[in-house]
């Protein structure tokens, strides 16, 4: 047995927290030197300790390490690497940190720059995906500005509608409006919004369905024309617009209609001329589908799909950037059984999740058959305030939809987590899994299939 | 959706460490609640933790706990359980432990006593097998114990030759003979060793292939008359006729054997009218094959099987032994890719394999996609020096075998693991790995694909 020769020699991983230790194991199995680059907060993160090297680039607050290009760009030129993975967040969606990259001889793991840029003016994508015959939703395909435009649209479109950022996406900048009496005041705090948050205060409307389902693909397209979809995900389970239960295959979908998703998924990348991992999120209502964003990246709920289809979707994303074709075509691509992901958060439900920092003294995660846990976390890990709060995602695969939900109850209950003044979302995803709509299958992003606990300990 | 009754309400877990985890995890599974029995010296193991109940049975000694049969039913009774789940090893196949069971209104969860019975009589499953059509080596059909009996038989099958107890299995027991010289002296010490070990001093002949894979096959029986087979394991990494790592699908096998094997198996266990999951174990030489011993049990290395297939093992132990049907027939089952499993025994590789007991000061298995850890150590956990030597069982599963080998490479890296005293064999399975034979897939019983460290800190 001969192994492939490995496509980088050796890679720079510009993240942190489990997606970054996701990204060094894979390396490890293709045979890449990894170097993980690291903030003040987190030089004790379990991806450190697990890269090759490791290059402290800065202090705690994002916008001067993980999200500061300079840094990064220097701990790439000092370890000699030869491409830089961004993992998802921070830079992950940023065409100038990838023209960077190339201007300085690093190939960046993901699409190419100008694609990024128009999927990531979200009113551009929605004419893109328009015009390759996708279904959007009833809206401005222009990003709208003056009462007078906004007032039109409304009446034409309808209530409720939505207002989101041009330069926002992954749920973040978006404001539902139900009534015309309340068009301007959210137009103003939407715009307001996306102004302090993305440095951009253009926004455009679209159509909401209430009682919808957010169901997502994934796609995966290499330089050779080839494009395929692993299959959707059903993101419906959420607070505040974030995902908190990720499933493949969506349950309670109608018939034909996740090969509908898969087609005009496989469209719209093809359109946009898609390379490397990406996902097209859809909004559904019964028989109807809506397309309302691609993200170009690899995303947090990404290892259902590779529970259900048996691909590392990181070593494809390598294989895709190194020039190299897809490990397989459509036609390989054979999903069996049900995955399930719950994002354990550390946060406190009972405070409008709102973050718990702090230090983690017991940490031990589930185990067993068809049992994954991603986490950076382990006990005596200290949660820095300064990012996002995941702690770990619980991943289970199953023959049939009604074992994945025993088993990943299972492995909630099995989940031994405590800390000092850390408070987690693992009760609440043991209220969700018990809950008769999730159960059924017909929850939507607006349904709360939880119980939220009465006290704070946070 | 609706949740199928549980088979049983609850059921006690007759075993210890990584084992008895692995059968609390499925109770949890299904709705059944649990009770672990252990002795002293496993008072802080974590199936103890995880289990419903747990009750104390005795002192460490397995002769005076987890190998005496009224301590355990004494538990079962106290706790109201409806079955008992063996485990392998200890009371797993011992037919008087499985009838004591049924006459205390317990179900056994395992084959029926009098199949156990004719299975553990090693020369008399040999007998069963060939009157069903599987090939046998040559040999004695009946236990021998003259040196006239013994003379002729080898006169008959050549050498090299094998002594067998006939109370033996599981690789214990067992005696090579290469010259005629060395016969009555192995003969008498083979006797000796069968009489300590087994309390029964009967031996059989076998001829011996020089250079033979050791491959099994997985069944499945119900008590509805379906045989499933879910293919085959080569476990031919072997030390002192333990097995150290297991693949499935066997590497470089003829074009059809597996089948052939499979088909072997299902004849056989139909033959004896076997009812749960069995292990049909046999020796290959290039196209040749013979049956050698049916394991009555659960297998330590079930899990390469359950992640090809994607059955839970133990699962349907517990549906067969409610009298129910087997989830699936012979042509649901479709295996997919490759997997792998290697032991890491608290043991000194440089003094002979030597158990190290002693406490774990460190311990974070690897994870990642496809990567599992059974185990039932943690950090703190102090090896007792009355059982086996079991620490931890990392299996990964791969599209093909080249991610295998490389995913399990990985994860044996990533494995931190030390301790007081504590000496393991993950550095010789790592060199196991390394090993251009085993790479080749051509390794039999006799290769040694390993290095041996030089010193010892055990």
């Amino acid at each position: 047995m001969t192994s492939a020769a490995p496509p980088f020699g050796k890679v720079l991983v510009a993240n942190r927290g489990e997606i970054a230790l996701r990204v060094v194991r894979t390396c490890q199995e293709m045979g890449i030197r990894t170097v993980v680059v690291y903030s003040t907060a987190d030089s004790e993160s379990a991806a450190v300790r697990a890269a090759d090297e490791a290059v402290r680039i800065g202090p705690g607050p994002a916008r001067r390490s993980y999200l500061y290009p300079p840094a990064i760009i220097e701990a790439a030129r000092r370890t000699g690497v030869q491409a830089v993975h961004p993992g998802y967040g921070f830079l992950s969606e940023d065409p100038d940190f990838a023209e960077i990259c190339a201007r300085n001889g690093l190939v960046f793991v993901g699409a190419r720059p100008e694609v990024m840029a128009q999927l990531g003016d979200k009113a551009l994508a929605r004419r893109l995906m328009a015009d390759a015959g996708l279904p959007v939703l009833p809206g401005t395909l222009q990003p709208v500005s003056t009462p007078a435009e906004v007032f039109a649209t409304a009446r034409r479109i309808g209530y409720p509608l939505i207002i989101k950022a041009v330069a926002g996406g992954g749920g973040r900048g978006m404001s539902v409006v139900r009534r015309q009496d309340e068009l301007m005041s959210e137009l103003r705090s939407a715009q307001a919004a996306a102004r302090a948050v993305f440095s951009d205060e253009r926004v455009y409307l679209e159509q909401f369905w209430d009682n919808a389902k957010h169901i997502e693909v994934q796609v995966l397209a290499d330089e050779h024309a080839t494009v395929v979809s692993l299959g959707e995900r059903d993101c419906s389970v959420q607070r505040r617009h974030q995902k908190l239960v990720e499933e493949t295959p969506a349950p309670g979908l109608p018939h034909g209609l996740a090969a509908r998703l898969a087609d005009a998924a496989i469209a719209g990348a093809a359109a946009v001329g898609y390379t490397g991992a990406g996902t097209v999120e859809f909004v559904v209502r019964g028989e109807e589908f809506a397309f309302i964003e691609m993200n170009s990246r690899i995303q947090v709920e990404h290892p259902v799909t590779e529970a259900v289809t048996g691909v590392d979707l990181v070593r494809e994303q390598f294989k895709v950037a190194a020039g190299l074709p897809l490990s397989f075509t459509q036609d390989d691509i054979r999903s069996q059984g049900v995955a399930l992901e719950c994002r354990i958060n550390a946060e406190d439900p009972a405070r409008d999740f709102a973050p718990c920092p702090g230090e983690v003294t017991e940490f031990v995660p589930p185990g067993g058959p068809f049992v994954r846990v991603d986490t950076h976390a382990y006990a005596g890990w200290r949660v820095p305030p300064d990012y996002d709060s995941l702690l770990a995602k619980v991943i289970v695969w199953a023959p049939d939809r009604e074992q994945a939900l025993a088993r990943m109850t299972r492995a909630l209950a099995e989940f031994r987590i405590s800390g000092r003044g850390v408070r987690t979302t693992r009760a609440l995803l043991q209220s969700v899994l018990a809950d008769p709509v999730f159960r059924a299958g017909t929850h939507t992003t607006q349904s709360r299939p939880w119980d939220l606990p009465k006290e704070s300990t946070c």
